[in-house]
């Protein structure tokens, strides 16, 4: 019977556990894969935790939105898919109703998608979250331009190196945050024009110095709690600012002089935006597919770890020591 | 020696004293403007209190936004107004140069405006703040059309009522709110679909009812602190909600879990942000005349009082007991 990762109960890593489970069978619009990797998400740290946008509707609960693997059953109605196909997940969906950990997994096949054939499994189980967040936020809503200054804050993500590569791709101007200076010179290395120690420095100081007194035009910030503050003092006036995470568990203030004065938008913000809307999806798989095609786009994997260790591997993310995506191997 | 209102300290309504002051001149690009009658604002309310988005350079400061009267003297380099000339202010300055509350004021050109002729001094005063407000938030930059749910807090108020008819004209739907129900009848009779009572319904259970579980597509509100939240409980997804004042005294908290739900935007706004920019301004001021012009709107008075009532004008606008607008005549 294959392993599948399911959590019994809500809390730290170690509620992870590798089940034994019946082959899974797909049901109708639905694709078994045989997984190869799977890519981690802060977004699975939080469900675990049982503090995520939504919660399991019982436990014990699967896990996970992105796995890459070969099509192993297909259900009826699916087409597009033919057995042994390499695809990967696209966070399309409900963790309440599918989750990807394991060394089989049921995805409905409108979260499935081919990609660029000199992907490694590694790689091509990073992209989909990374990619499409950034996108959504910075090219579908916010349109970013040549010459616009982005701040990205929690910046040695996945999701942070991807919305890297996608202002450096469209001439913007990417500015990063990290807390410490241990990932500085990678930061530099990933193509951020500067870098800001939030832990030493001011931000609103240090955005001024690089931007002459403007302030930014967006910041797409995972953070929230009172770093939204921060980011708003520095923004410049009609600045946009994202707020795509909860990593932060302090309060969230709302900037509301900062906002009066400058005319901010403070703008939610999640992938589900795009990938619920079967047009801005497929505008944003192509945006994404056609980039890793001619290698415009280039996943950085931090570090991969087996099956058998995933609670490891949530830890890792948990250290908050990566720079780039923590995959599993199966 | 002309009275002018100034206040030498911040404070409550006492602090407000008519000072005799000699004749004030107008430099180049200022018209001074025989007064008539004066428009109150809560922006003057927390300017007085030290607490507006700008607080003076020095005491004591002059204060006031709106004024209608007479061109009474020309500053060089000014062209468009000739003596007697009747014209009213709009808030398109800053109250640390300009202040209107007096027998007579100084107002730069730019700010000054004629005004449709069958209108009263009175209701010219009552024109551009409250009608400014709401065309830049609803139609500058939302572009509400038909059909649309638009929830409007603190609805009693000059601009509250401002919106309310903008969204008919439009044939939006607004939906008001009031605190208590002592407002409620006349808030219907001004065109509301719905009124609100915030003290004694929950605000997010009437709207679900109004709008069959969708949500407003907009909010219009100058209340923040904790009535933010209240507000994203309320609003659809894809909404938006304009914070426009600072009326709660509360810390203002960002919903963040609504927000990355729902895909909404909370958008700091002020009219200065049209005021400030001559395209925006001139087409604002365009839209609010002819539709002044054509009694399409209508400006409603609270109440009046003499200049020499001063204080006790403020201490009326601080009651919150006022629907529409409270002018003090000259």
């Amino acid at each position: 019977m294959p392993k599948i990762v399911r959590f019994h109960e809500f809390g730290d890593a170690s509620v992870l556990k590798l089940d034994e489970m019946p082959m899974p069978e797909p049901k109708s619009d639905e694709v078994r894969i045989k997984v190869k990797a799977i890519g981690l998400n802060r977004a699975e740290v939080v469900f675990r935790e049982g503090m995520y946008l939504e919660r399991p509707k019982e436990l014990p609960s699967l896990i996970g939105y992105e796995a890459s693997g070969l099509v192993d059953a297909i259900g009826q109605g699916v087409s597009g898919f033919k057995a042994n196909d390499k695809v990967s997940s696209i966070p399309a969906f409900s963790m309440n109703q599918y989750g990807v950990y394991g060394e089989y997994a049921i995805v409905p096949a409108r979260a499935l998608s081919h990609y660029p054939e000199h992907l490694s499994f590694e790689e091509a189980t990073s992209i989909w979250m990374q990619y499409m967040t950034a996108y959504g936020a910075l090219i579908d809503i916010a349109k970013i331009k040549e010459g616009d200054f982005v701040l990205i804050s929690a910046a040695s993500s996945s999701v942070g190196l991807a919305a890297i590569e996608i202002c450096l791709h469209h001439k913007a101007i990417p500015i990063a945050t990290t807390r410490t200076s241990a990932k500085k010179a990678q930061l530099l290395e990933a193509g951020a024009h500067a870098v800001i120690v939030t832990d030493d420095q001011d931000l609103a100081e240090e955005v001024n110095k690089i931007t002459n007194g403007k302030g930014v035009n967006y910041v797409f910030d995972p953070v929230a709690g009172k770093f939204l503050k921060e980011c708003a003092k520095a923004t410049a006036h009609g600045g946009t600012i994202f707020e795509y995470g909860v990593l932060s568990k302090q309060p969230c203030v709302f900037p509301l002089f900062e906002s009066l004065q400058k005319g901010l938008t403070v703008r939610g913000y999640t992938l589900f935006e795009i990938t619920s809307d079967p047009n801005r999806m497929e505008r944003g798989k192509k945006y994404v597919f056609d980039r890793l095609q001619d290698k415009t786009f280039k996943p950085k994997i931090d570090k991969t770890f087996s099956l058998s260790n995933i609670q490891e591997a949530h830890k890792h993310m948990e250290s908050n020591t990566q720079t780039g995506k923590i995959v599993v191997t199966v």
